[in-house]
């Protein structure tokens, strides 16, 4: 499947040349101090070396690589975002260290290959996007054969929650529909054409706008009913375009909390900064996009919502099987199953259910 | 200049291809009254007749020109819109009439000239979309040379507002720059960098944003202070699209009100369905965007806005030059320049200014 530049930059790129998104990036503390931390905890693995920065927005990562002792930083971004990145490397004074470099990772030549590669390449639920891709490319072709990823390791999570976010959007739905029918009688009455044929289609997209497409959500912990499950674990060093492609997973949740209702589930990651086993980190660092009270981000959680809920409680036992692969017209958007079945604490079997939805 | 066609898909038609954007059309009151009132008030330019209808989207235009009389009717649709479409025709039973066609209207084959070009084609402040230029490459290729254009003349009209969208917009802009300033601080105490290089950018940015984009606004008339100009007159059976490229005219408007505030500018558009000199309408028909208690459209008007106002009373004239010429980025989005003057009707003249927008 190749794809068209044009489109993907309509699509993808474009939001990124807007100062307004990199700021928001850049006011997302958790990020932010993650990846700070990573890197100035951990100067040895940058101190005379050469990084390479994957889509490096307003230049952030390589300004703290080149702070951290970097010898040389390649910085390399698609949008013109470079030349603003440009202007920030210079007025902070490390313009003798980063080169900031236009393009697209995957057509862009490097004089030498590089000691770390640094990137901030997650999106939501860590795949969306795709861009992780443009990072294995460049990973593949310019980083040393001892060198460092920055992050090292990623991993996807999912837990079942309950959240009110179900009755309203089954409410949006319903009255999207009485409107409908509104308007066909009114189509009907005042312009003579039957409108009817169109209800089932237009329930049908109405449906996967308010009920299959997941929800970007900052959810508070006690939101969460049951155990936390790892969908899939990515080791930045070695993973290949292909793992990534198709994401399979069976998964195993206990629900925690007294008489409670299953609303749908959640999804989310953290990534860890290892360096290499054989160069470790000397302060591991973790970045985490879990449920959280004080330190929510900007990527939130994903929210996958059960229509209708379903009474659970302490105890009982939820099985599911999980997969997401990409949306085929734009392979930067997902789609995501999940085959569940809730085993109560009694032994008894209810029966199973099967949702699909679209990360948009 | 050539667009690329899944460019232009990802950025434009894909809206079209959702029945919840067709939905809002077809509940556009006002635009469904004129064409069914046009179409059904002059049976004469459809009855036996060969009919065209360019976009058909869901089919309505279609299905009333065959309930006219029509003996064959092609509905050209770019989006799988089309699929609704020939649902829709058949639902209404005029499927030996209509025939739908999925493609560009550029790039589509008929085996018949026709009689009548029906086409609802008009976009924001009547030319955004340039849409028109589809209509006029179908009217070249295959409207008869005594055939009828639906409708056959627009016009764009300009006149000075009043409006208290201008001072929310200043000050969205003026919190959003203070919190630049919060945000450049932070930065550089948490995280070692000075961000200032970008401040400047970053308000272009938001300027542009918050106060260079034209607004969508259903005014009250009477926010509109003074009289009302036309900017332009189009002959739909004879404009070419280097016609419309570019608009530029001058305008003459007296404020009509005592004592009031100059906030900007409404741009909006009206349509007529005459016929054609040899056969005209029976019923003249009116389609009018303009500002109206009752008659809103899901066009409303576009708004321009100054700032800071300038006071202005009853009797004082302003000069004014308009030019709208096509973002070269995006040819279907227009970028728009007013050069204006206040003669006071003292006869004072008020400093000129100059200013420029983006219809996005
Ligand atoms: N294949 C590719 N080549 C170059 N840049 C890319 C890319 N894919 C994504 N990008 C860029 O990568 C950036 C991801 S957002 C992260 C920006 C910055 N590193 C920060 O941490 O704040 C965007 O600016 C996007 O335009
Ligand atoms: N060049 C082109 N070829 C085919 N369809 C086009 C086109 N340019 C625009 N369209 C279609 O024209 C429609 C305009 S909206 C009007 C829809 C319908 N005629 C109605 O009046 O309700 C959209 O569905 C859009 O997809």
């Amino acid at each position: 499947a190749s794809v068209d530049k044009g489109v993907d930059f309509a699509n993808y790129f474009c939001t990124y040349a807007f100062l307004y998104h990199q700021k928001e990036m850049l006011s997302d503390r958790v990020r932010m101090d993650a990846y700070y931390n990573a890197v100035f905890q951990n100067k040895h693995h940058f101190n005379g070396k050469v990084v390479l920065d994957v889509g490096t927005g307003s230049g952030i990562l390589a300004i703290w690589s080149a702070q951290a002792g970097a010898r040389k930083v390649y910085a390399v971004e698609a949008t013109n975002m470079a030349e603003h990145a440009r202007e920030l490397v210079k007025a902070n004074n490390v313009q003798d260290v980063v080169e900031v470099i236009q393009g697209s990772m995957e057509d862009v030549q490097l004089p030498e290959k590089v000691d770390v590669i640094i990137s901030e390449w997650m999106g939501y639920f860590l795949l969306r996007e795709s861009m992780f891709d443009s990072v294995i490319c460049a990973r593949d072709r310019w980083l040393k054969p001892t060198g460092v990823m920055y992050p090292s390791h990623a991993r996807m999570w999912v837990a079942p929650i309950r959240s009110g976010l179900g009755d309203q959007k089954q409410n949006d739905y319903e009255s999207s529909m009485e409107d409908w029918y509104r308007f066909t009688d009114e189509t009907q009455s005042y312009y003579g054409v039957d409108m009817g044929a169109l209800t089932k289609p237009f329930a049908e997209e109405q449906k996967k706008y308010y009920l299959q497409t997941s929800l970007w959500n900052n959810l508070h912990p006690n939101q969460v009913i049951g155990t936390a499950a790892i969908l899939r674990e990515i080791d930045c060093l070695t993973a290949s375009v292909s793992d990534i492609l198709e994401v399979r997973s069976n998964f195993l949740s206990t629900v925690t909390l007294p008489n409670t209702r299953l609303c749908g589930f959640a999804g989310w990651f953290d990534v860890h900064f290892r360096g290499r086993k054989e160069v470790p980190a000397q302060n591991e660092i973790e970045l985490t996009t879990a449920p959280s009270v004080d330190n929510g981000t900007h990527w939130g959680q994903q929210v996958f919502l059960l229509n209708p809920p379903i009474r659970v409680t302490e105890g009982d036992n939820l099985n599911g099987s999980f997969s997401m692969k990409r949306n085929k017209e734009n392979h930067r958007l997902m789609e995501v199953e999940f085959n569940s079945e809730v085993k109560q604490y009694s032994g008894q079997l209810l029966p199973p259910f099967r949702n699909r939805y679209f990360i948009e």
